[in-house]
């Protein structure tokens, strides 16, 4: 097997791993046992590489990290709008 | 400012983004909010970026892909241990 095959395993497993987190933040509102500071740091990785994809003009880059910024943007928002002032 | 910088953000994001979930996550053993779906899906895509890595000899890749898949390894481990049969 090529060992090439794993980055499109990468890729897909990276674009969609924060979609039932969202999903099920969203529904619940359960977000005690969530990171504040992970999502911070994956809202802000996830916006630097779509932006270094803008400057490469490399379209993988730019559709799978724009969905990660989306999804975890809204996981973000809603620790935040569910309790203030605990960074953890 | 030159774009290249996004690139050295979001790797140094990337690679340390998910140790506060797991130290959190150790700590408290509070996995209720986390998606189970999510963390395997992230667990096996870091695996699969670290193997792509080895593949095009990319150190950048194996370093931060090396450390997403230790600490969502853990993360992954403890919702397992904590909870069973309740895939979301």
């Amino acid at each position: 097997m090529n060992l090439i095959v794993f980055g499109y395993f990468a890729a897909f497993f990276t674009a969609v791993s924060f979609l039932p987190q969202a999903i099920k933040t969203v529904r619940t509102r359960e977000t005690a046992g969530l990171s504040l500071l992970t999502y911070l740091f994956l809202f802000l990785g996830s916006l630097s590489w779509f932006i270094y994809g803008l400057y490469l003009t490399d379209y993988p880059l730019m559709v799978t990290n724009s969905l990660t910024t989306v999804f975890t943007g809204i996981i973000l928002y809603l620790i935040f709008s569910e309790r203030n002032n605990k960074y953890n």
